[in-house]
C-alpha cells in the first residue's frame, strides 16, 4: 500500500454516525447480525463508551472511492485480572474486512493497531480466536497458537 | 457430593477480605501469580467491582475443614457486542480448583455458576480457552470445541 492509499484507509474510532456508512452491513459479512435500530445502535454505542479505552472499536472507511463507507473494523476489551501481578488481557473479537478490499492488508492494519492499543494500555499478551483457516493471516501479525477454544450457545 | 457437602463448598461472590483466605495461593495454582500487596489486591478488586455484574469473579470457600480457605475460583465477563441483534458474550477466565480437593467437581459447580450468570445476563453463548486435556472436562460442562486461541505476548 502506498502513503496515497494509506491515507485513504486510516484506522480511526468507531464513530456514532458509523451505523449510516455500512457498519452493520459489514458485521453482515462476519457472522449473523440482524437489522439494528438507529435507536438500538445509539444504545449499545453508549453502553460500550462507558468502558472508555477498557473496550475499543476501529474502523477504516474507504475515503478513495469517495463511498465514506465503513470497509474494516475490529474491538479489544481490556480484562482485569490478579494474576501476573495484577495484570491485564486484551481481547480482541469481531475482526472483518469488505470482501471489495481484500488484499490490500487492511485486516492487518487493524489488528496492529487493536494490537498496540492493548500494549499502551498495560497488557501482558493479546489474544484472540480465530477458524483454522485464519491462523496463517494472524501468524503473520504475531499470533501464536496456544489452547482451544470451548463454547456453549444458549440459543 | 451430598447434601451437606453441598454447604460445605457452596459458591459466592468474591469478597474484599478473601485475599487474606488464599486467595492468591489459589490463583498461583493455575499460573505466574506473583505476591499481591493487600494494597494491589484493593485497587484491583474495586476496578473490577466498577463493572458491577458484567464482571464477576466466583470463589468457593472451603467449610468442611473449618479452614475457611479459599478452594475454588473463577471469573466470566460480559462483553457488549453489536452482531446477534446487539448481543452479549459471556467470557469465562482463570478457573482453577485446590490440589486438595480435586475430584469433587467442584470445577463443574464453578463453571455452572459463571455460566449459568452468563445466561442470566442475556448473553448468546459463553466461551473460554482451555488446554487439550481440559477438554473432556469442559464437555462435560456441556462446552464444544468451537476455534483456535491465538496469543500476542508483550512481556
Amino acid at each position: 500500500m502506498d502513503s496515497v492509499e494509506e491515507e485513504m484507509f486510516h484506522v480511526r474510532k468507531l464513530e456514532i454516525s458509523d451505523r449510516n456508512k455500512g457498519f452493520i452491513e459489514l458485521l453482515q459479512q462476519l457472522t449473523v447480525c440482524d437489522f439494528v435500530s438507529e435507536e438500538a445502535f445509539q444504545e449499545r454505542f453508549q453502553e460500550i463508551a462507558k468502558y472508555g479505552d477498557d473496550h475499543l472499536i476501529c474502523v477504516m472507511q474507504d475515503n478513495k472511492h469517495n463511498s465514506g463507507k465503513i470497509v474494516a473494523t475490529g474491538s479489544v476489551f481490556i480484562e482485569k485480572k490478579f494474576i501476573r501481578n495484577c495484570g491485564k488481557v486484551g481481547h480482541i473479537e469481531d475482526v472483518v474486512v469488505d470482501s471489495s478490499v481484500r488484499g490490500k492488508q487492511l485486516g492487518k492494519k487493524i489488528i496492529d493497531f487493536l494490537s498496540d492499543h492493548a500494549r499502551a494500555m498495560g497488557c501482558y499478551k493479546v489474544i484472540l480466536d480465530c477458524s483454522l483457516e485464519n491462523i496463517p493471516f494472524y501468524e503473520k501479525c504475531g499470533f501464536k497458537q496456544k489452547e482451544v477454544q470451548m463454547v456453549k450457545y444458549f440459543i
